[in-house]
């Protein structure tokens, strides 16, 4: 493709770009951006969880006693006593040594699309799925294939089938892996069941299917914590994207991977030629606020507030939607709570509506890898107030009713 | 490639990750950790340099004035009054909406190697050049191609001649682009002069050749400023790349591309899909201490800093390298000195001896894409004290003598 020719100068773009599209929930987050509009439609933390005051201490401290280092360049892996708790704070043995500080776990994922994927190379998600992960995951050109998921996550039985393929001229074609959120996923607030979460990693490994875990929300649970990870059922065969965005603050960039220790060379490279190493000034901050046990002081804060939001959302939905068949799910953590609309009506549709009633969420269209359910849309429940939940809920309501009339 | 079957899980790497290598400066700088060795190896600022109380400050301002915006997710694109910053910086015409805030410039790289490489495109590159831009460039598969340069830089008729190859069966394979660091270049901190630089602006825009042009030193002149960027001579055929690490500090991992309108769109989809945002709160704090026109204060004590390291350096080779046929240049700005040895020695064979005596540096051919001059080695004048300098020097000129008796 030539883009232009001033000057003569021909740009020419890669494959791959040509197949990168803008986010739409970033484009849906320009309009939901407008003063008065209350938004289900981001991703965004409750800010009021940030820990301001911890963070204020921890600069001026690493600035005080270890500025020099902090603002050096450094290590690819991270900085070592935050591996080191990264390490000790999961619920399963793992060496320091096998912990990657990433920027982000978006990073995580860009670094196993670019280790993993093959343009070509067959790669499982949930159907829906994050739409993060998409986006990382496609410009390596993978195929991706959704397996079938119910209310309680992937179904097990289509991902048997869908794990291998036979293709024309008889290549066979193996998935790299299957991606998926085992808990309160981002789109839909579902969690893994530890029945199902024990089937998937035992047919996984007959299988031989390496599975990426991603669970950047799995501190987040309201009355009990989620079962086991995958990973702590099969670290050899698990890749695991933790996060500190969510238990701290997403402003500072910094996520975590754990893997095998086949793959770790190779993704610490690609970190190395990604951005060198995450930030050490913000890697010190981060290990300085958790360094005497503080998450578990903060994290039920955020567990309390994140529930009572939920409540708040779920007691507006049975209110508000009284009469329409619009249905819901209870999500046990996390930030998101997936509908679904009456029959015939698409979110897409009524999201313009929605916005012009003062509320905006996202169209659940943007979480299908394909075939996309028209009628569902995901509300994060955790940035509006509950007095914002209660107005929101009731303009979504009106919208519903208003579209419905056509 | 099959990786392990540990619980029968197959995990298969990417073509392009087996292409990846460890860098060879990591592994050398592993070596000179050691205690008591004095390194000419690292490119690491020096630390007196960073301005710890300017950053102190600036925090707890960040955090007590604006702590929730700059502790959430944000914007892509940057913050908004950093990208001012930048575009009000640069000494040509540039528009805000074109400044892409990175992860560190070893981002810029990673980002224009997805947006720019398929497999098999011709890149063309200094002789010898930085080699974090090779293995930035390397998992998206190109063929590098080496342009023959001089002390002055890139020989402009070499450069003509490999801008495109007729290949076997007929097709015509066009360079994609000329990756280069006209000031101070890493490796050999050599400068293109102002005659070689408008050549070169002027037979690339004749040949349609883009320009992805890497300063990350400009600022460091020692006696004057350098030419004119390439990119201020035909912004829409050249990508810009630059860092607020040499300038402020490397630890914030912060820098930023200036991109044609023309590529902007899909730059910004791929650092999305790298890393969503760098991170916001150190964007704040370096905006903050800006602001005032800091760095018109701070950098000019940063380059008298250099320049009286590398005329310690000088002197030192000038006195211990007495009667030893060894070469050097003498850099007009930036970090680095380049040297050759005696004929007949290899620099990646001298640095055990070295390092035994207790001096590290960098071989040379760790920079070269194809041929490289066994002969020349990479010497940091700015991390050492002139004391180290001294004994440093003195510690391999003994390396080399021995090394000449065999």
């Amino acid at each position: 493709m030539k883009l232009n020719d001033l000057q003569h100068t021909q740009w020419m773009l890669a494959r791959r770009a040509e197949k990168m599209n803008p986010s739409v929930i970033r484009e849906i987050l320009k309009v939901t951006e407008r003063p008065g509009i209350i938004s289900f439609a981001g991703g965004l933390p409750s800010p009021k969880t940030f820990p301001i005051s911890e963070f204020a201490a921890a600069c001026d401290k690493v600035l005080r006693e270890d500025g020099q280092a902090a603002l050096q360049y450094a290590a690819s892996e991270g900085y070592a006593p935050l591996r080191e708790m990264v390490a000790a704070g999961l619920p399963w043995k793992v060496d320091p040594a096998q912990v990657l500080i990433t920027t982000g776990s978006q990073q995580g994922l860009d670094l196993v699309a670019k280790v993993l994927i093959d343009a070509g190379s067959r790669i499982l998600v949930e159907t829906p799925t994050y739409l993060g992960a998409l986006q990382a995951f496609t410009p390596m050109e993978p195929e991706v294939v959704s397996v079938a998921s119910d209310e309680g996550g992937i179904d097990i039985e289509d991902l048997a089938d869908k794990a291998c393929a036979c293709e024309s001229g008889g290549t066979v074609n193996t998935a790299r892996f299957l991606y998926l959120l085992p808990n309160f996923q981002n789109p839909t607030g579902r969690t893994l069941a530890e029945e199902r979460r024990a089937a998937l990693s035992r047919r996984a490994a007959e299988l031989g299917l390496p599975i990426v875990e991603d669970n950047p929300y799995g501190d987040l649970w309201f009355d009990q914590p989620p079962p086991l990870p995958l990973t702590a059922r099969n670290p050899e065969g698990c890749l695991y994207l933790g996060s500190f965005s969510k238990v701290l603050a997403p402003g500072l960039r910094l996520g975590f991977l754990v893997a095998p220790k086949a793959l770790y060379p190779k993704l610490l490279q690609a970190k190395q030629a990604a951005d060198l190493h995450s930030p050490g000034f913000n890697q010190r901050m981060i290990a300085e606020v958790m360094k005497d046990g503080f998450l578990q002081r903060h994290v039920p804060t955020i567990r309390a507030l994140y529930k009572s939001q939920r409540d708040a959302m779920l007691a507006a939905l049975q209110k508000e939607m009284a009469g329409i068949d619009v249905q819901w799910n209870t999500p046990d953590g996390g930030m998101f709570l997936w509908a679904r609309l009456p029959q015939g009506m698409s979110a897409i549709d009524l999201l313009p509506r929605a916005v012009d009633k003062g509320v905006a969420f996202v169209p659940g269209a943007a979480f299908y890898a394909d075939r996309a359910d028209a009628r569902t849309l995901r509300l994060s429940f955790v940035t509006a107030s509950v007095e914002q939940i209660n107005t929101g809920v009731a303009a979504l309501a009106a919208a519903i009713r208003e579209q419905q009339k056509g």
